[in-house]
This record gives C-alpha cells, structure tokens and sequence, in this order.
C-alpha cells in the first residue's frame, strides 16, 4: 500500500482557501513565504513517503509490546521516530528560542495530517510531545524550560499527558493522584494513570511525563489541580538522564488499532516531579496541551482518510470487475461503475473538506498569535472543536468507504483498507470525546453570544454573494446553508437550559462542518474554473451539504424528547 | 457482556406493525398463531441468551484456525451449533416434508436475529444451511433432497455456498470453476473458490458444498453456469458420509471481525457432485439461496445493533462521570448527559426501524407464500434490498455508537464493543455489496415502473392520513416524507440511463428507509399512546426522519457530476 502526502492540495488550501499569505505577511511569521512553505512541505512529503508510510502495517501486526517492564516498540519505529526528529518536525511551530522551527501552525498541521496518514500509531509520538512542548513553553519555569525543550524538540526525550484515571475521564476533576512537596522545591506524585500514549518506549533516552496531580491543599474538582513535570530518569543540570524515577509501566492496552501505539498504564509511586505553572493552577496548562492536541487529533482524521482515498483509488483502478460503464474515459476497472464513484468521489471530497476546515484552524491560531486579535483568537476557539469532530469523523466515514470500495477483500485484513477504519476509529474519543467536543462547542464557545460563529457566517455568506454571478448554481445552495446555520446558532444562543443546546451539540457541529465544507469548495471552485475542483465542488455542494439541513432539525429539537423516555423506558 | 433477546419487541412488532394476523389467518401457516410465535421466540430466546450469547467473546479470541488440513473451530462453538441444531433452529421456515418447522419467515427471521446478536460468527453456519435447504427445497431432485435435508435440517450438517472465485465477485458471471460430466449422472468439479463462509468445521459429520461451476458446453457469463452439490464426503444411500471426497481447504482469511467464522478458501479437484436443478440453470438456484441470505443479513446487522444498545446502555448506567443533569430521574451515570442519551435514543430508534423493516420484509415473504399474489411478491422483492442495506448499515452505525458511548473503554477489546463494531462491519459487504442492493433496487425492483413502490408509499400516507387526528406532530412529517419519496421515485424510473440511477441508488435505498422507519414508528406510537414507544417514534420522527431530505437530494443528482471527474482528476 502506498502512500503519497498531497503536497499540491496543502499549497493549494494555504494559498486560495485560509490565507496563508496574510500570515507570512506578519511579522511573526515573516520567513514563512511559499518558498518556505513549499520546501517543508516537499520535504516533510518525502520523509512521510518513504520512512513513516512503509511502517504502518508492521505496527499493526507487530504490536506494541510490554517486556521485563520495558515497552518493546514496533520494527522499524525507532528508525522512524529518529527521521522525524532529525527532520526537526517534532518542533515545526515551537519558538525558536529553545530549538523550534517557529513556523505556523498551519504548517506544522500540514506536516501532522502527512505523519498520520504515513503511519498514524508512530505520529502519535510526535504529537504527544507537541502538547508537552506548547504547555512548558506557557507555563514552566525558565529552568524548565532549558533542560527539557532542547531534549523534547531534538527528539531526544519523548512527552506524555497524564491526565485519565480509571475513575476520571472525561471528569478529570475527579482524579485522584496525589502530589506531597518534598520541601526542596520537588513534588512527590503518586497514583495510577491510564490510557498514556507512548508511556514508554525502547528508543529515546529519557521520557518526560506531565502528570496531573492534587497537592494536600488542593480542594476538589479541577480548581485543586496541578501540573508537574516527572521524568523517567532524572537528568543532571547538564541534561544526562540519571537516577531511575519511581514510576513504572503497568500494562498495555489491547486496542481495536493504532496497535504500533503503546497505550499505558503508569504507576507513580512517589515519583519526583517539577511544579508546571502555578500551584493549583493544572487546568490552564492542561487545556494549553489539549488544545494543541485537539486540533492535531482533527488532522490525524484527514490524514487517515487521504490514505484511504489514495489506497481505494488504487483498488478501484486496478479491479476488474462486471461491465463497464459508458463513460469516455472507461478503464474497464470498477472504478468505471457509477456507485463506486459515488464513493470515491464522496471520500475525496469529504477529505478536502475536513483538510480546509482544518487549516482554517491552524491559520486563525497563526493570526492570533501573530496578532493578538481577539476576533481571530475567538474564530481559533470556534473552529478547534469543529475540525476536531469533522476531521475525526471524516477519517472514519472516509476509511469505513475505502474499506466498501474493496468489497469482500476489504474485510480481510492483509488489504490495509480494515487497518485504517479500526486505527481512524480512535480520533473520535480521545483528547475530549467528540461529544465533549460539541459541548464546548455549543456551550463555552457560544458565551459570546454567537458572535464568532456570526462573523464567520457572515464571511460565508458573502463570499456566496461575490460567487453567484461566477457561480449561481453552488452560490445558492452555500449562502442558504450559511443562513439555516445563523438561524440555528441564534436558536442555539436563546436556550438557557443548557441541556436544550446539549442535546443537539453533535448534529449542530456536523452541521457547522457541512456549511464550512460548502464555503471551501465553492473557493476551490472560484479558484480553479472549469478544473477538477470545481467539479468536486459541485458534487459536495449538490450532494453532501444539502445534510446540514436535517442535521439542524435535529440540532433544534432539544432536550425534551430525549429526557422524555425514563431510564426503565430504554431497557435499564 | 449480558445479552437478553428482546421477545416483547418481537411480538409488538409483528402484532401491531407487520400484520402476523394476516399470516396466522392463511391456510399455509394456519398453525402459526399468537401463543405458538410467543412460545418459539421465547424458547429461542433463552437458547441465545443463555447458550450462544456467552460464545460471542471466545469466537474473537480464538479464531477458527486451519491445522492439518482441518478447521479447528473456536471454544464453545460445536456445543452452540448443537444447541442450534437440537433446537430445530436451522429449519425453522423449512419444509416440514423434510424435518422443517414450516414457520412463516417472520419468525425465522426474529430467531435468527437474536442468534446473530448471540454469537453472529456462529449463527453464519445456520444461516448459509438455510439458504442451502430452500435452493434444494425450490431446485434439486428428488432423490437429492431426500438425501440432503433431513441431515442439514437437523444441523448433523452444515451448508455452504460457493459463488466467488478470486476474478468473479460482484461479477459472478465470471467465474472459471468448471464442471465435467462423468458419465454415471455425477460431474467432476474444478476449481478454486474464495470466501466460502464455513467451509469446514470440526463438530459436524459432513459438510454439503453448493458450488457454482460451468459445464464444457456453458456460455460465457451467468447463463452458462450451474450449481452442483458437492458433499465433503459421499454419503452412501442410507445418508452415512463414506469416502473423502477430492476437496480441502487451503487457507483462512484472516478478518476485521467475526474471527469464529471459518471464511475458507476452498479447492476442488476433480471433486464428485449432483447437478441441483437444470445444466446451466445455476443462477436461478444461487438467487433461490442469496434472496434468503439478503434478509438474513440484514437481520445480523439488526442483531448486532440490539446488543450494542443493550451493552452500551448497561456501561451508561454503571459509568459514573461528570455532573449529573437535571433530570427528574436522574442515575448519577453518564446516561443523565444529554449526548448520552441522544446516542443510546439514536440507537434505540434505529434498531426498531430496522428491526420493523426487516420483519415487513419477511412477512411480505410469507404472504408470498401463503398467497401467491404478485402484488406481495413485489412487496417481498422491493423490501429485500433495503432491509439488507438498512439492517446492515443499522448494525454498523449503532454498534460504532455503541463504541462512543464507552468512551475511552470503547476503543479497548477487553470491553466488548469493539468487537460487535468490527462484527457488523462485514453485513455490508457479503451476500451481494450494499451497493449491488441498491443496484438491484433501482433497477431490477423499478422494472415495474416503480408501481410496487408508489402502492408501498399510498399506504404509508393512507396510513399518516388516519394518524393526523390523533398525533398531527409525528403524521405530517411522515406523510410529507413518503410524499418526497414519491417524487424521487418518479424522477428515478424517469431515467433511462442507468447510471442516472445508480449514482445515487445508496441515497435512495437510505432515504427509503428513512421513511420506512418513519412510519413504522408512527404506527408503533397509534399502539402505544403515552408509552415508551410513542416517545421514542417522536425522537425518530423529529430528528432522524429529516435526514430523508438531504439523500434524496443526492439520490437524484443523477450521474453527471460522478463522470465529470476523470481519472486523472481523481488521482489516478
């Protein structure tokens, strides 16, 4: 199965679709012309096609492995977390200072979803330390910072978010892993950890956990948590790993995919760890990881799908199969038969979408950053929920067409297409389950009123307005969509019970996506007239944006009917 | 995991939805009244849960494996399958003349339902020897099916079937597995068949192969092919298997999902077989046999979404997370979350369209039967695709839901939702793709102009019509749904080309269900006024019907925009 990272379509989506040249317009961002945003992502292209793509399946095969208390990782996956590292992509949109590339985000999330796609249980790695690296930038001390950046953004050291307990999940609130001061500045933690994303490896030096952790004085609830800094070994001030901490492996998951991802159970057992921002003060960083992570997670749905259209494509070029059809361009292969267009054709468009959505992100998380405007760090806060339940929900719509576009050779495992569906799966549950998700969405990021999601509505439609004379036929359609989404969204605001908005979050969300994914390919269209992406538009604006109008009917119908039926009327 | 089979639903469904009364009231199943359906769904029922329900787990644990030649099968399994076979389960609508209950297929379906939500892997073996016993029953001699029956009906053998070779899926017409006569009245059978569903086993005496071939003399494509009985030993004329015959199997596939099931790869050499029905009259039988297996999958598909409600409702009620919502029942679980409930009500109403569809499907089946009139065989042959799209797609997107609601548990094997996750996922795939149903639905079933479709949708609205009075709210939306679906018909027989049609045959086939469920739910609200079910019709009614607006929209798109794409612009 081969892989090749759709350079062409990020340019494409930076240039015409997020603008990516208002960002290397910034100061902040002045070095990352299109010259500098073509050679990363060629680059980065290269590496994922020929190191990351050909490790997938041995990931899956070959799993993860707890041995004598050492995690024994996949062949072939220490090779390829080292050309990440050297290829500097661990630290693309970290500050310079300590060793990053500084770049946008929308690079850096471009060169993710690549990672993903080449091999989604390694990419975890990376992103794991990405997280770790944007909160200690925020929120560690300077000492901190200067022995453990360098490390994690060499890829010396991996990162880890300790945040679930068996009893706290989504509740983290509820965790109950202890932190004592040990008077000399340290901490000592203590508790059970699980679902730990590269916990442990067998090729990196040291790995540095972030632990969320309750100190004595810490009242319940997530106002009495911290965060503390818990390396496996602890370094010297020069940096080199020494005494072992006391903390441990307990186990590993069996997981339906990304089996090439050791998901842990830790035990600390009066670990030492350093304090991460302010006593008390955990939530903050966590949300500084999470956040990254989120949008991240978003871009590891799209890259899954990419694969899977590229791998499907493939199949469906290659398999001979009935009659053909009576198209000019017949190939004699399935690919000539009408419903297996229709699914390609839906998981191509499906994926451009979710790419779009999920750039727009990253480029309004740029602008804030280069420009501290609260218009574009609202439209960041808007989107982060929205690409994470698209881009993840794509991945697993698309990989589950891939897997159909094989027929009966899908099912069997050595095809590759089964691997994608069950690893794209996890995308919609972990860093906040997509519910939680649509919750943020309908509830915090509607705490203005439906401002942002107004301005951004607004931009639709009158992006709509300018494309009609060019382009009445997907105009119509996406301002109309634009319209039902801002009478939905004001429906939304007006309900103060926030069951009303929560019980129609995950369908208003779907919706959100549905008009963004409608904007997108009418740009697309604007911008490549007469070419494969008008006609790509046209198929999403005729057949797949016209969901969002029963997405909303269900987005509007609040809580009434769900709460109606007692938990004996459901069976319990 | 607990698994209870959901008689009550059963009865409700066939009582008031489906009209068993009518099938009760015909000469053919005179006997099938009210107290003998309720004592076999229950006595089926307890088998299920207590016999083959507690199998499900080992059968993913531990696989169906090929040693010397010989299929070992998973732990429990030869027990359940006795279980099956003592029950008389196998031969629940069969002939009695052989052995068979001769109970309408309403019946066998909601029996086969549970087993599939039982233990899906095993019940695939009942499954193909009842597709077997009705090819016999419809197409083999005398002498053949004296032979053959009594032995499958009492589960001492199990059936297969033998379409697809490596070249000839979907496109059965191209197959290359020969047969030559003998000269004695046998034919020796050539050839290398693929996914050959329980293809072997180690608990039952014989095997009995159905096996598609072409003689020297058969055209090129379907019209040339035959369909012979190949036993894995040759019964002598008392019925006792007695030499080997020249068969093996040469390998298992290994799946995404349904490991207990030996999907085999078969190769005959020379091998002995009977001619069942007439030299080149083989697709006739394979239709005779694959018409029962369609409904027989979606009935899986069915099965595994109830599990899936049942097992994610139980962990809703265990899982304590988060603060609990305001609701006056409220558990202190997570089924208090307003996206909790909005998935296990998506699930909970999904499963019952599905399960009315599929049950309106085979009691169509019997009127069939019992009457001979055309206007139900029409009813039958419309119904078959899409309760196997629906019933398939159902167990798809509930046990997926059902993953969600686990969170992060769902992702771990351990758990048990994974597995009906990567279960259901083949019911879309075998006995003919999805899309080759759909196919078949907008083709083959509108070969009457759409008739049988515009007398289904007149009764959905005569049926909304005399609803309005009492719930206005739930009769408006369904009538105004079969109305959409009425228009979308007369555009679909309207167009000549077909591949018009078959771009959006999936939609169609989806949105057709749409309303199915719609109106099965209203009648299930008319029967049960202020209870649970008419709650549960108004969340369907509300929320999901509407999705029927944006497929149609899709469904009649027609092919222009699939074709405009060529293959470069796609990628390839």
């Amino acid at each position: 199965m081969t892989y090749r990272a759709p350079v062409a379509d990020y340019q494409f989506i930076l240039d015409h679709l997020v603008g990516f040249d208002a960002i290397a317009a910034t100061d902040r961002f002045a070095e990352a012309d299109a010259d500098m945003a073509r050679a990363i992502l060629t680059e980065a292209g290269r590496m994922c096609d020929d190191v990351l793509a050909p490790l997938n399946r041995a990931g899956d095969l070959s799993p993860a492995a707890l041995e004598d208390g050492v995690v024994r990782t996949s062949p072939g996956f220490a090779d390829g977390f080292r050309a990440i590292a050297e290829g500097g992509w661990v630290g693309i949109s970290a500050d310079p200072e300590h060793g990053g590339m500084g770049l946008p985000v929308a690079l850096a999330s471009s060169v993710n979803e690549m990672m993903s796609a080449a091999c989604l249980a390694l990419q975890l790695a990376p992103l794991m330390g990405q997280g770790q690296i944007e909160a200690l930038e925020h929120h560690a001390s300077d000492e901190l910072k200067a022995l453990y950046l360098p490390k994690l953004l060499a890829g010396e050291w991996i990162g880890t978010m300790n945040l679930t307990e068996p009893q706290a999940g989504s509740d983290v609130g509820a965790l109950s892993s202890k932190a004592e001061p040990n008077g000399d500045g340290t901490y000592a933690i203590s508790g059970q950890k699980i679902f730990i994303t590269w916990g442990d490896n067998d090729f990196t030096e040291n790995t540095s956990h972030l632990v969320l952790a309750r100190l004595p004085d810490g009242v319940p609830g997530t106002k009495g948590i911290s965060l503390f800094l818990v390396p496996k070994f602890i370094p010297d001030a020069d940096g080199k790993p020494g005494q072992a901490n006391s903390l441990r492996v307990v186990s590993l998951e069996h997981k339906m995919g990304i089996h090439g991802s050791p998901t842990c159970v830790m035990e600390y057992d009066r670990a030492t760890g350093w304090l991460v921002g302010r006593e008390h003060g955990g939530m903050a960083a966590m949300f500084t990881m999470m956040n990254n992570a989120r949008l991240g997670v978003g871009g590891q749905g799209v890259g899954v799908a990419e694969r899977a259209c590229q791998h499907a494509l493939a199949y469906a070029l290659e398999r001979r199969q009935g009659r053909t059809a009576p198209a000019g361009d017949a190939t004699g292969a399935i690919i000539d038969h009408a419903d297996v267009r229709r699914m390609l054709l839906t998981m191509k468009a499906e994926t451009f979408a979710a790419r779009s959505i999920m750039l727009a992100c990253a480029a309004a998380t740029d602008m804030q950053t280069a420009t501290g405007d609260a218009d574009w760090a609202a439209r960041a806060a808007l989107l982060t929920p929205i690409a994470k339940i698209n881009g993840s929900e794509t991945g697993i719509a698309v990989s589950e067409l891939g897997v159909q576009v094989h027929g009966g050779m899908g099912y069997i495992e050595e095809t590759g297409a089964a691997q994608l569906s069950r690893d794209a799966r996890i995308c919609a549950i972990y860093e906040g389950t997509n519910g939680i998700q649509a919750m943020d969405l309908v509830a915090r990021k509607m705490m203005d009123g439906g401002e942002a999601a107004a301005r951004l509505l607004d931009e639709i439609e009158s992006h709509a307005e300018g494309a009609r004379a060019d382009l009445p036929d997907l105009a119509g359609p996406v301002w109309e969509a634009a319209e039902s989404m801002r009478e939905a969204t004001e429906w939304l605001v007006a309900q103060d019970d926030m069951n009303d908005r929560f019980a129609g979050a995950v369908p208003y969300a779907r919706a959100f996506a549905r008009v963004l994914g409608g904007h997108f390919h009418l740009k697309a269209a604007l911008a490549d007239r007469g070419g494969a992406r008008e006609k790509l538009a046209r198929f999403f604006i005729a057949r797949l944006l016209p969901d969002h109008a029963g997405l909303l009917a269900h987005a509007q119908s609040g809580a009434g009917e769900i709460y109606a039926l007692s938990v004996e009327d459901l069976g319990g």
